[in-house]
């Protein structure tokens, strides 16, 4: 399945080429803070143009990323990076600028094991946390509806505490479409929903799987929910029956992955009590 | 044991009392959106002082929360509610002016079943995630520190959804001396912390435990770490090795639950595949 970008291009073009509005002042990313900063860096994919640091900062980062660019990195002071990486924000004495990442599409992360879905989720504090923690529990990508979805900021990236560099983003117009492609696929759908669900331990696992998630209150569309194989549920025994959507991300992301975990152990002796 | 407030006073009045500077403006707590208001609202330990509302949400809170007293709720166009709640606050046009809720001492709590102990953790946002996960998994109360500790706080109280209301705060001090207490009071203390740890699965389970979370960065302090029973870890196959703290959180307090839950199940037949 096709589908299309903000634009109304068709994506389809290789993995390598540049978002749209790369390089252009506009299209520039500034990320900011060091586990941010340096997985920027590290990231192959991610074209930095620019690195304002502190004089320390700029010493610490000649030690734990030798072998940037000559020129690369500018040494202003803290009111300058405070400038550059806006009001309130964490910068740590570091702000890159950046290009966005190259577009991932769809039919590029079908072979995946561990999908994250979000339907309509802005927030990007909690996009970020959720990168993050796909990351750390090895989720193959991220999916997200184009519209109502949260941009590439330093917000999201500094949240992300590095997840951004490590989990692509693919960006849908057509969420419901772009799940029915990945049934195709095989990949088990499971939407996480408060109602009419099964708790999430009773799925059988085994292959690859998609945790579809919607934003807080709305919860998921109709029509997202049609495109689940199953809805299920974390379920929780006290007096408040919803998580943040980040921490909904990472038990779900967290129950998924132990069964299959334990499965493969299944032939083994316990290693514990 | 007994602690100290911050201005010296020794706790151990009783749980009724309110906290110093109740009432008092500058020992009012800014309470806004829907949740956390409707939970204040709906809190007999929680003395709301006023209401400000737009027509439209004094209206539903009319429907959702009958039987305020009269006078309370006081009508304002949506700039001043911008202002009652303080810049970048997402009221949903209700915010509420409180007292904090009262002060909880420690060995009030010393019966927990499930305890939630925070390390200078201090971003009110995490720390509101938390008390919403507490809230929800059933832990009976949160235990921080005094100094680097989050104040209750209308960012706090946002974050948590409600959860401020339903799980107890307690402020101590002196946290190595408030865990050795718990020690003695026979909960089961678990800090998580990536070096040195066992896998939390692999801790034998069964009576009161007290997750132990430090700061992101920082980690759990020395003291802290002496006073714990067992340092765990949540495995993490991916490329980044930890979780934003109130995700490692929210997974930590799922599988100290789940396992429980399980174990309490062991005699019945499988519900499921």
């Amino acid at each position: 399945m096709k589908d299309r970008t903000r634009d109304g291009r068709r994506l389809g073009t290789p993995p390598a080429r540049r978002s749209p509005g790369a390089g252009a002042a506009g299209g520039q990313v500034v990320i900011y803070g060091w586990h941010s900063a340096l997985a920027a860096l590290a990231n192959p994919r991610r074209q930095v143009r620019k690195v304002l640091a502190t004089r320390n900062a700029a010493d610490r980062l000649a030690r734990e990323a030798p072998g940037l660019p000559s020129g690369i990195v500018e040494i202003v002071d803290a009111r300058g990076l405070d400038r550059a990486a806006g009001p309130g924000a964490v910068h740590q004495g570091i702000v890159l600028a950046a290009d966005p990442l190259p577009e991932v599409e769809l039919d590029e992360v079908e072979d995946a094991r561990l999908l994250v879905v979000l339907d309509q989720v802005t927030d990007p504090h909690n996009v970020g946390a959720i990168l993050r923690s796909a990351a750390a529990f090895g989720a193959d990508a991220l999916v997200t509806t184009e519209r109502h979805g949260a941009a590439e900021s330093g917000v999201l990236a500094k949240a992300a505490s590095g997840g951004l560099e490590h989990v692509p983003i693919v960006r849908v117009g057509n969420l419901a479409r772009a799940l029915a492609a990945l049934g195709e696929a095989g990949v088990l759908r499971l939407g996480l929903d408060s109602e009419n669900a099964v708790p999430i331990e009773a799925v059988e696992l085994g292959g690859p799987v998609a945790l579809v998630l919607g934003a807080e209150g709305k919860g998921l569309r109709r029509l997202t929910r049609e495109h689940c194989d199953h809805l299920v549920r974390l379920d929780m025994p006290g007096a408040i029956r919803s998580l943040n959507v980040s921490n909904a991300a990472a038990v779900a992301l967290y129950a998924v992955t132990r069964p299959r975990e334990n499965r493969a152990d299944a032939t083994k002796p316990p290693s514990h009590a």
